[in-house]
């Protein structure tokens, strides 16, 4: 299905070579004043060729509203949407034919629907992520009426980690390195480590950490509505993720009960706060008032620049020659796609949230 | 929102003190044999007082099923069950009255619903995890008409990890233990330090690991739809969950691209597979034919038996005296939760699968 | 699917010859004091046995709530609740065996699940509307915070019917007749042909007149969401219904667009007053704030207490025998129908517009 | 919500006069060969100025694919598609200001909303339905791999009624008359009441009736999914609509049951047959292979020739003068986007009854 959120709801349709990609935002409350060009700022934190540690490719990502605004404002109707794509006849592809890239989306496709995209990786090219940030972009604006803000950064970078607790950081400096990584020093080594397995041909995972300020307590819901239950969905529906953890989450696996505990701040009950905040801002499955935070694993990239050994359609070995421009590490622009998936979590939350009492 | 799935839905109801739990399994096709004993075989794993290990309380969990079968055979139309509740007037609860719980729902749910369910957890009780072993105990034994096995264990208690690969292991002994760990000598430390823990009136969290056999190519959709998106909220949506991954998942941050290869062993393309299989048998978030495998990391339990300072629903600060029955750790009981959803997803997927071509 | 609804979501399970049939009530409020003996008294407007005019069956319909209440008010947590059916292993089903029943679904229901549930109607019986009942009886408590009010009635049986404009009518007579019928004359006269009809071994249809006061302009959303829409899906899902119409509807289709104008009230635009009403409270799609009103058609039950020639499930000719106890006329037991599923799309429809606007 | 659907999925956005109309088909299986100029030839039906009894604004309605479709065959993947508007800064409307036109949207939308689309009726112009008769164009082209046929045509304008059984009928004229009414007479006639009726600067509405032949046993599910609420609620959410009804439908309120049956012809039992029809096509919810017919009425446009007195966004009395181009009645041009909403719902039922046995 390519339809996520229940009230605030995003539908994105495009492939990497076809004519565009787009989608439509149903579900946004009318009145919210939209800022185009901060639209379009995030999409530019997304687009390929930003930088020298990105991909060489370069798509403008201009973004054109068709429907649901009036004189800069939401009218409460879905806004349509489209991102033209300009490179979809690239010959990079060409090879490809029949071969199924390792670790890629060509044999599970073509297992599943019977018919191979042999332009590229269509549908699960991560280029359909560029729609997400528009959806996000919007989410994000409707967020500052209540003022939650959400601030993403790249936490880690093959084996370079920024252990640091988020709060000890200054988050201004994540557009000051290509890394999107606010630790001048740690994003210096990983700045280099990305330039290194660049050169070799090769790639390299990481890890994004997400925070949101100022969440209201009681925004989720019990069971399939469990707040960390739907950032995890948003999350592992980016391309290229492997795991998802919240508070503690993996790091936390050996903390005893009496260890974790987020005592409350006595004084008052509406809003209570805690002294710590190993829950990550999430107990219950509701919001609970605290900062929300969480991480986002992404794998390499598939596509090496590496002669790769592979099969064809019919089961028989052939070699992939490198060719194109690819990304050596997503990790940097998938800042802005963990943010944008964020938002409409939150805002679809905070909107479903509005029926909890009568 | 107490419904999870698209075509395989389940709907659950049920608060810990409440008369019953149930819920609706929409969606079932006709024609699968149902094997009750089986279905109760699930919830007796589940259990508490199944051993030294777990909670004291004992509850029997019969399942009553209500509708939608005929002569132990689905018939198409939705199973309604239930599970009364024996302990639901228990006096444990009764010191409780406003105090807010540190690391349970009992503010966040107070914030959300503006009043409170002052006999204990209610809906955010882990009692309603037996409602989805009965879901995915039908779920199950559908997938066994299509030779998908779903194992999960546990692989980690506190300190005590279980690194081996899941294919060195003797996952026949699973059982074998009240830790559900199948190596024996992890098992045993594990054992140790629960009692251990307990014996401090602490709590301790760990791991369970999830393995999938046999799923074929094909399964999930593209974005909201992915497989991987969909375990996760799945996993996420469970009790004391703060952490999901797939695949090489956290562990494999640090592997370059050209490490994480999978690649194709030539012979024959459908199925094809893989020489490793470090996509955890899902790519471009589709399922590929290879094993699927995730981890889901749990939290200590939130109740403690030492007394606790916390708020009241007045912000006054009150002690909590330890009293109750609680596990020291889930993690034992939590793999029977684990399998459960992850045969809902799995069934749920193969049957939006039907719709993937002409 | 056995769900209806978006927020204010009811989800029911049960046929008519298992052991209970109920459903679970999610996404209501928290707050809403429930009085269940309203609740049960809707139930006995429903119930068989209750009048010379319906069929003499008798199940007391007692009905038991499971979960999402705390000292009669509703904690935001779903609400599963219980119908324990009395008449499971009636014998007035056993002929039916292999034969397919006329106008029934025996035919459909084994050629969808391609197995068949031959004590009766299984899921497609209408004894399945009582759970409607019940979930539509807390959805209009609900609704009375708001001050919206439902009534639906009898309007025409056979070919009798009640022409007069609703508001002409005086309501609270409906309650007077078994044919829940407020007008005295034409109640009579239905009842009189009931009973012949009756009689003669055959049955009749007719209409369920239902009408809505007080709705706030603003309810219902574009495209799939019109108010029209909703209403016409939730009356449509009714068991014996073939048509619904609101406003001027089929017999509005005379009309000029200069005779079906609704004129604004000149004096004041919020709320602002129409002079007509031809529209049926609903421009758009969306609620105006006046009476909302609309009919459904009832077909003659299928069942007659007359020999049927019909087939086996081999194809072979085979006569059923008159046997059994059922409704020579749906349309007064429909009416409490009707209201419920009303309640539920309107609820709904007001929780989701909470969402309208920043 | 703008998105209909379970498994073919249609999301729907733009408004008379934003940049574009269109919207997400999210479902179609892969594998169907679309021929696009028969695409565009259903939206040539649908077109304003196509004949002389049809508004003479002017739109190409050309729609422009974006997505999901290789080599003229569907991927699997969403289609996004595209109509530009034309007209989208037409003076006719300039008028409009704050008046609230009766029995429009102008008033209902504002007071969702809390503000106005001074431009014209938003997104509850019935320009929308361009982009239905597109997704329903591809599911009618998907329906006919399994022979199923849908044909609409108009039935009555104001009083003049083809009560003509729909089988005794040369549907091979429907096109011949730009009435869409496949009986030479009635459609003469029909042409010279719209003419007068367009003459006076007056509208009139009519009914569609829609057949749908050789639809396999066993679409359709119990409760919400029943297929007469389906195709009630996809009729219902078209623009303008007042009724829907299938099968005897209102007409055959004054059946005895024991006139309504439809027997069964003995031989075989599947497929089985019957010998009368008067179930149109469903029993239970559920299709029993027999063809499927149902109404739906169409009101007068609102919009007149005429100057009307109305009420502005203070509540005063305004006078709105005739102006612009509009259809005199929309029944001709609404039979290509009732059967567009037909085939979606029909392709949607027979894709989730793949679900129905294991």
């Amino acid at each position: 299905m390519n339809t996520i959120g229940t009230l605030y709801r995003f539908t994105g349709f495009g492939e990497s070579h076809g004519a565009a990609i787009g989608g439509v935002i149903d579900g946004m409350p009318a009145g919210v004043k939209i800022d185009l060009d901060r639209v379009q700022a995030e999409l530019a934190r997304r687009r390929p060729g930003q930088s020298a540690i990105t991909t060489q490719r370069r798509e403008s990502d201009t973004v054109e509203i068709l429907s649901g605004m009036l004189d800069g404002v939401t009218t409460g109707c879905p806004i349509g949407f489209m991102i033209r794509n300009e490179n979809q006849r690239s010959n990079d592809y060409g090879q490809l034919g029949e071969a199924f890239r390792p670790n890629h989306a060509d044999y599970t496709y073509t297992a599943k629907y019977g018919l191979r995209d042999h332009r590229g990786g269509g549908r699960s090219s991560a280029r359909e992520t560029a729609t997400r940030v528009v959806a996000g972009a919007f989410a994000r604006q409707a967020l500052e009426h209540f003022g939650i803000k959400i601030t993403a950064y790249t936490s880690q970078v093959g084996p370079i980690s920024l252990d640091a607790d988020y709060k000890t950081l200054d988050l201004s400096l994540i557009e000051s390195s290509p890394t999107r990584c606010p630790d001048p020093v740690k994003a210096e080594q990983m700045e280099q480590l990305i330039l290194q397995v660049k050169g070799e041909g090769d790639t390299i995972g990481g890890i994004v950490t997400c925070v949101i300020n100022s969440v209201p307590a009681g925004l989720g819901e019990p069971f399939e509505g469990r707040l960390g239950a739907k950032l995890a969905a948003a999350m592992m529906s980016i391309n290229a993720t492997k795991g998802f953890d919240y508070g503690t989450g993996f790091n936390g696996v050996g903390l005893r009960g009496s260890e974790a505990i987020d005592r409350f701040i006595p004084g008052q009950a509406y809003p209570a706060h805690t002294m710590a905040n190993h829950s990550g801002g999430i107990q219950g499955g509701i919001s609970n008032g605290e900062d929300i935070y969480f991480r986002v694993v992404f794998k390499p990239v598939a596509t090496l620049m590496q002669d790769i050994e592979t099969i064809d359609s019919e089961g028989r070995p052939v070699v992939l020659k490198a060719r194109g421009r690819h990304d050596p590490c997503v990790v940097p622009r998938a800042v802005p796609i963990v943010e944008a998936m964020a938002a409409m979590v939150i805002f679809d939350a905070l909107l479903i949230n509005r029926a909890a009492r009568i």
